[in-house]
């Protein structure tokens, strides 16, 4: 069974700080082991500063980004409540399918895939919608979409935020911006494998938590008694330990970094990266105004069959970029930057090897 | 942050196979790269195996096993369906709470805990069940419930069995027994760490599948698309690769020991076990003809602090033992012997251990 290593600069997973690999291989804790609470209880702190929130009820989900979309909407949404959505890439796409599947009349707000979403034109969706839910970093077509401006004029509604392709790359703030509930995934911009959904929520989203929701796995009033430190801890379900114990020790290398180095460590990778590609004769999707750094979408030349520089990537050089998805499959590439991918060195990498096989 | 190793004779997490250690550690790779693709279609392959069946339709789901669980109902539940459970422990319990919340018309069949269900009372509650749900080994009591019979005289309904304590530690007939839906966890009796939740899903019941279940996450028609090895795989969600990846391994150490050895191995342990409780004095709970071998409940004896055992053998020998749930709770101890921890030394040890702290 082969099992190389890559170079992983597409959307997701990425390259694993070492500090997690290390992390993974901690003996096994039992799951109500003081010893695992104690990492735990810290994941959940350190969680609350890389999300820049002072929310009680922080923790990882035991799913991966999408059951932490799941988990926001089964959680808040009530029957014929009027949410909301943001659309312009895959993934506000997904939680206008997630929201009407548990009930929601999904008021949806669409841009051009490639464009920022209209902050004023989500506000004027609706006069009082139950739920707004706006994806911060579109990972389908390197989008940043404004959240600020949504939570200055939400009025009562709690606003929900994918931060999954976000949080540790570029600036989140979850009390700074009036975010009530975000969740995000572990692969990206963290440098931990897939399988975790860091989650948070306000105080005042938690007033209104669904009182027993169709999901039991993603009931939070049920998971609250577990995460919540001190007595009265509740045995929920397994914890995936080795999954938390990864993500406690990428969360420390992360704010040992600091926010605001890795912020800038991402900026300045997705800056030689863009650079680069337009040196390369190659178009770039987002406007750079909303462009994410982490995250490239770029247009595949006329006459290239992308594929097939996936698999030359992949083959002679062990580098993987990323296909469009959806509206954007077959016509884009998507090249991450992301985590401890995120060097210069990567980028010469990615470049050299994108001119040798276009020829360029 | 302290993380010291422990002999982990509990519940569950059991310890770990030094080879899903190894696999831990494999270089990530992309959930859509062709070496991850051929990884994870072996670990369906495995799982076949391990699961005694020819279902096309068996993955490993991104959750723990009560993802597992919730996946059984939520794609399989219509509104109003009549759904006979089995309670004879938490599990029980459970599947009943989840059940209802999907919707299920519930027909509860109890037995006490400590004691096996009786097949002909399952069979006898409904006449026309849609559904019939049985755990297979109740991990708050130790106690197995026989599956084989309700098979045979289930006639239309689906069969769904929680194998999540029995699944590599006693047989498991998916097929032989006429079981629709089974799904296990991961650190039990496959000595792999907790987060995945290998399910299976015969043909029978695949006709049955609900078309849009409330779930995304859990919805087995769009993960299907994904776990379809050769053309038309589709994107749902980043599959957890490192945990995919580990238990590819933990199933190598399985198939390479045999399943039939392995049974072997959890069946000679448990009677170490139980012999020697015995002769400590101490009162196991479940009786001799459906006693779990990888999974002990042992009575606290009168006047004994239960907490202070537990924690003097954790803090003076790094041994975990399980306390009691539920209705047991402050009653028992639960002593697991699953996987890697099964093993002869970690009997003799926590005989001692045990010995010495209780003064016998």
């Amino acid at each position: 069974m082969p099992l190389s290593d890559r170079v992983l600069m597409g959307p997701g997973p990425s390259n694993l700080y070492p500090e997690v690999v290390a992390a993974l291989t901690h003996p096994m804790l039992g799951h109500l082991d003081p010893d695992f609470l104690s990492v735990l209880d810290e994941t959940c702190v350190r969680l609350r500063t890389a999300f820049a929130t002072t929310n009680a009820l922080t923790l990882p989900l035991s799913g991966t980004g999408s059951a932490g979309m799941e988990a926001a909407f089964v959680n808040f949404v009530r029957p014929g409540d009027a949410v909301v959505v943001g659309v312009n890439g895959v993934f506000g796409e997904r939680m206008v399918e997630v929201a009407g599947r548990h009930g929601a009349d999904v008021v949806r707000v669409d841009a051009p895939w490639g464009s920022p979403l209209d902050p004023a034109a989500v506000l004027a969706a609706h006069p009082a919608p139950a739920l707004i839910a706006l994806v911060h970093a579109e990972t389908s077509t390197g989008v940043r979409n404004d959240i600020e401006p949504v939570g200055a004029g939400k009025g009562d509604a709690l606003l929900v935020v994918d931060t999954v392709t976000s949080l540790g790359g570029i600036p989140v703030e979850v009390d700074g911006w009036g975010v009530d509930v975000a969740y995000s995934g572990t692969q990206k911009c963290l440098g931990v494998p897939p399988g975790l959904a860091p989650l948070t929520v306000s105080d005042r989203a938690r007033e209104r938590l669904v009182e027993r929701p169709s999901s039991w796995y993603l009931d939070l009033n049920l998971i609250a008694g577990y995460v919540a430190s001190g007595t009265g801890r509740t045995y929920h379900h397994t914890a995936p330990v080795s999954m938390v114990t990864a993500l406690h020790a990428g969360l420390g290398v992360l704010l040992e970094e600091g926010l605001v180095a890795s912020w800038e460590r991402h900026r300045a990778c997705g800056t030689l990266l863009q650079d680069g590609l337009e040196r390369l004769g190659l178009e770039l999707v987002a406007p750079v105004s909303h462009r994410l750094p982490q995250l490239t979408t770029v247009r595949v030349p006329d006459g290239v069959d992308e594929a097939a520089v996936r698999s030359r990537l992949r083959e002679g050089f062990g580098i993987e970029i990323g296909a469009g998805a959806g509206q954007l499959a077959g016509k884009v590439w998507r090249i991450g930057c992301m985590g401890h991918t995120a060097r210069p060195r990567n980028v010469a990498l990615v470049l050299a090897a994108l001119g040798e096989v276009l020829g360029r």
